[in-house]
C-alpha cells in the first residue's frame, strides 16, 4: 500500500488549513459583493451530459473536457465493438460556468426578468498543467441576463472594482473595449473581414508580445505590412485620458454610424461609472482584444500593475446564453480568475491576520473530571470561543507545547482545587503571561489576548 | 439546438437561489460549530487516482465510482488493443472524504500530533437514483486522529450535536454501541465467529424491517433459530435508562474482559458528556451495527424521531486512515448527511427567514442622471445593504411590478428634484407605505423595513 503515490492527480491540490483560509477569505469577499449588487447565487452540477458541453469551447477546448467513462452495460456495449471515445462517455465535467448557466435558463423559465446570478464553482480542464495552472480551479462570475442597458455594463464593472479594492488591491485598470468599435477599426486598417478573427487573436497579444510581436504575428497571418502598421497605429494610443481617446475615436470614424454607435455606449458607460468603484480605474484600451469569439458588445479585462496576464474579463454577449432556449438573450458577464486573486493577495501581503484552529487549548491536571473540562469548553464555545480540549492524560509541560504546535494563543489550565472555586488559570503562550480569573469573566480576557497577539 | 435536453444528468441537480440559500444556511451552521470545537477546514481535489481509491469502498462501491475517461495518446494507445475498463482511466472522482483524507495524512507528515480536520465536499457515486438519493451529494465529516481517549467520542458527538440544535432539532437521539461490545454479544448468543460479519449486516437492519425481519435475515444467513433468537434478546433491549443499560451489559459479561472493557469505554462516554450539547440525546442501543466494516470501537448514528433511516453516523476506526502511510492511526469521526439534514430542516419548517436578493431595488424618473442613481446605490452598498438598480428606462409603474416580481421588500424612487435635496423616496411594497426622507437617513429605515416585513 504505501508505494502508491500520496500525491494528489496533476494539477490538481490539496488545500491544507492555513491555504484554505486564504481562499475562503477572499471568497468571503467576493460573494459578500457580489450580493451588494443584488446578484443571486446559483450552482449547477459538477457532471454535464457532454452534448451540453461539446462544440461550445473550440476544437481546442473540447480536447481538454473532461469525460466520464461508462459504466456496467453500456460500457460492456461498447467495449463489444470497436469503440471510438465518443462511444465511451456521454457526461464530462464542468469546463466552465457559462454554458451550464446557458443551459440553467433555459430549464427555468420562469426567471425573473432581469436575472443577476453570481456562481462560485469549480472547472476542470485537462490543460498542460504549470506554474499557477490547474486542472481544477475556481471560477467566480456575475452575470446580468435581459437588459441591452449599459447599466448593466457599469454595474459589473463597479461589482468587480469593489471586490479588489476590498481585497486591498489599489494599482489595478479595467481594460475597456468595445467588439463594434475594434470590427470597425480592423475595417478602417483596410484588412479584409476574411481576416478580422485572426486579427482579433493576434491583436489579444499586444499586452504581452508587445508592437513588434503583434506586427509580425499579424503579417504571419496573410495581413498586409500597410494595414498591419495602421491598424497597430490605431489600436495602441497612449492617451491616458478616456475622453481625449474618446473624442479621438469620433474624429476617426465621422459618419460611420456603427463605429459611432459603439463609442457612444463606451462613453456612456464612463459616465455612469463616475461614481463607482470602478471611477478612476476604467481605462480605455482600442487594442483589447479578449480571444472568445462570442462578445457582441463592450468588453472588459483587469490589469494589475507589474503583472504580465489579468485577474479575470468579460463582457456583453448577446447570443450565448439564449443558445439552449432558442432565442438571444442580451447578456454582461465579468468573471473573476480566483486563483490568480488568491496567488497576488498573498504576495502583495494584502491578507490579514486570519484565525485558523481554536483560540483556546483547554488543559487539565489529573485530578480535573473531564466532564468538568467538556463543561467548562462548552461554556467558552457558547461564547462564541473557538475551544480545543487536549484529549490526553499527559503532563502539564507536554500539553503546553502541543499548544505551541498548534500555535494556539491561549491555553486554559484547569485544576480541580480552582474548578471548586469556578475559577481557570490563562496563559498567553506568546508572552507567557499568566492569570488565574473567575471561568465567567475569562472570556473577555481570552478575546482581549487574540486581538493583541495578531501577528 | 433547442431538442438537447436541458436538465442535468441523472441523479444530479441545479441549485436555484432560494433553494441554494437554505443549504448555505445549514452550511454556516456547520462549519461555525465544528471550528468551535477547533477543527480546522480541508479540502482535497474532486479527481483522485484511482488506484488511490480502489479496493476501499467493497466490490460494490468500486462499482460506482466515476471514472474519468483517458484523452489523446493514452486513449488511443488504450483503443489500439481490446481495451478492457482498467486500460480506460487512471482517474476517478472522489467517492467519499476519508479515503482522500488518509492519503492527505500520508502526504502531509508534518501535521500536529492531534489532528482535527473538518471537510465539507461534494463526493459522487453512480448510484440509481432516487427520491432523496443523488449521485451528487455533499459530506460533512469531522474526525479527530491521533488519540485514543474517549474525549474524542465526546467531542464529536457534541459538534453534532450542538448542530443538530443550532439547526433547531429537539428530538434526536444519537444511538451509540461498541464494536467491541457487538462481537462479544454475537459470540455470547453461540454465533460462530464466520458469521459476525453477517450478523452485523443483518442486525443493521432492526430500525427498518423490525424483531422478525431481522430474525428471518439472521436465518436466512445460516444462523440457528436459537442463536439468532438470543441474539436480538441480547441487543434489543428496551430500556430509555443508559445506566441501566450498562449495569444489564455488566452482569451479561461478568468476566470478560474484552466486553467489560468496551462498555468502560460507553460508560465513560456518557460521564465525559454530562456537560455536553450531546447529554440527553445519547442513547446506549445493542442493537446499532453499522455497515461499514472498518470501525474498531464505539460506533454512533443520528436518529430523529418519525424519520426512517439517519442523519449521520460515525465511530472510532483506528485502522483505516493510516492505510496509506502504513502505520495505523487512531481515528474517531462523524458524518453528518448534508442532505437529509436541509430536506429535514425544510420539512420541519425550521428554516429561517433567509434573505435571497436585493434589500432594494432603484427605480427612476427618465430625468435623473444614471450616475446619480449608482451614486445612490453606492452609498448605500458601503452601509452593508443589498442594492439593485432597475436597469431599463421604463415606466414607474413597470418597475415597481418588476419590484413584486424579484420579491424585494423596498424600491427606492429617485426624482431629480429630489435628489436635488439629497431625498429619496422609500417605499414598502408589501404595505405600499411611503415615505419621502433624506438619502443618508434613509439605511435605518431600509433595515427597519426589511425586519418587520420578515415572512
Amino acid at each position: 500500500m504505501s508505494t502508491i503515490s500520496t500525491n494528489p492527480p496533476s494539477g490538481m491540490r490539496d488545500f491544507p488549513p492555513e491555504e484554505l483560509a486564504c481562499r475562503r477569505y477572499i471568497e468571503k469577499i467576493i460573494r459578500k459583493v457580489y450580493e451588494s449588487y443584488g446578484f443571486v447565487e446559483i450552482e449547477t452540477p459538477a457532471i454535464e451530459n457532454l452534448s451540453t458541453l461539446l462544440g461550445k469551447y473550440g476544437e481546442e477546448g473540447d480536447q481538454l473536457i473532461f469525460r466520464i467513462l461508462h459504466r456496467r452495460e453500456k460500457l460492456a456495449r461498447a467495449l463489444d465493438g470497436k469503440p471510438s471515445e465518443s462511444d465511451l462517455a456521454d457526461s464530462a465535467l464542468r469546463y466552465d460556468l457559462t454554458v451550464p448557466f446557458a443551459r440553467f435558463i433555459a430549464n427555468n423559465p420562469k426567471l425573473p426578468r432581469f436575472f443577476k446570478r453570481y456562481q462560485i464553482q469549480s472547472v476542470w480542464r485537462a490543460d498542460r498543467p504549470g506554474k499557477g495552472r490547474f486542472r481544477e480551479f475556481c471560477q467566480c462570475d456575475v452575470d446580468i441576463i435581459g437588459s441591452n442597458s449599459v447599466i448593466a455594463e457599469a454595474e459589473v464593472c463597479g461589482a468587480v472594482a469593489r471586490v479588489l479594492k476590498e481585497v486591498g488591491l489599489t494599482e489595478f485598470n479595467i481594460h475597456l473595449n468595445h467588439r463594434q468599435l475594434l470590427r470597425r477599426l480592423i475595417c478602417l486598417a483596410q484588412i479584409p473581414e476574411q481576416f478580422e478573427e485572426s486579427s482579433l487573436v493576434a491583436l489579444d497579444k499586444l499586452d504581452k508580445v508587445g508592437i513588434e510581436g503583434v506586427t509580425k504575428e499579424l503579417r504571419e497571418r496573410g495581413i498586409e505590412e500597410g494595414s498591419a502598421k495602421k491598424l497597430i497605429e490605431l489600436t495602441n494610443s497612449n492617451s491616458n485620458d478616456n475622453r481625449s481617446e474618446i473624442e479621438r475615436l469620433k474624429s476617426a470614424f465621422v459618419g460611420d454610424q456603427e463605429a459611432l454607435g459603439a463609442i457612444s455606449q463606451l462613453s456612456e458607460m464612463l459616465d455612469y461609472c463616475n461614481g463607482s468603484p470602478a471611477s478612476g480605474h476604467l481605462k480605455l484600451d482600442c487594442s483589447l482584444a479578449r480571444g472568445l469569439g462570442y462578445y457582441t458588445g463592450p468588453i472588459f479585462e483587469i490589469r494589475v500593475m507589474d503583472l504580465k496576464g489579468s485577474l479575470g474579463g468579460g463582457g456583453r454577449y448577446d447570443n450565448l446564453v439564449g443558445m439552449f432556449k432558442g432565442s438571444p438573450i442580451p447578456a454582461v458577464g465579468f468573471s473573476i480568475g480566483f486563483e490568480r486573486l488568491v496567488l497576488v493577495a498573498q504576495e502583495k501581503k494584502l491578507m490579514p491576520y486570519l484565525s485558523v484552529g481554536p483560540d483556546v487549548l483547554l488543559c487539565r491536571f489529573p485530578d480535573v473530571e473531564i466532564s468538568e473540562v467538556i463543561k467548562t469548553a462548552e461554556f467558552f464555545r457558547d461564547k462564541g470561543l473557538k475551544v480545543e480540549i487536549f484529549p490526553e492524560p499527559s503532563k502539564l509541560g507536554k500539553q503546553l507545547s502541543y499548544a505551541g504546535e498548534i500555535k494556539v494563543k491561549v491555553a486554559g489550565i484547569l485544576g480541580s482545587d480552582e474548578l471548586r472555586e469556578h475559577k481557570i488559570t490563562l496563559k498567553q503562550l506568546e508572552t507567557g503571561e499568566q492569570i488565574n480569573i473567575r471561568v465567567d469573566e475569562a472570556t473577555e480576557k481570552i478575546l482581549s489576548w487574540i486581538k493583541t497577539g495578531k501577528k
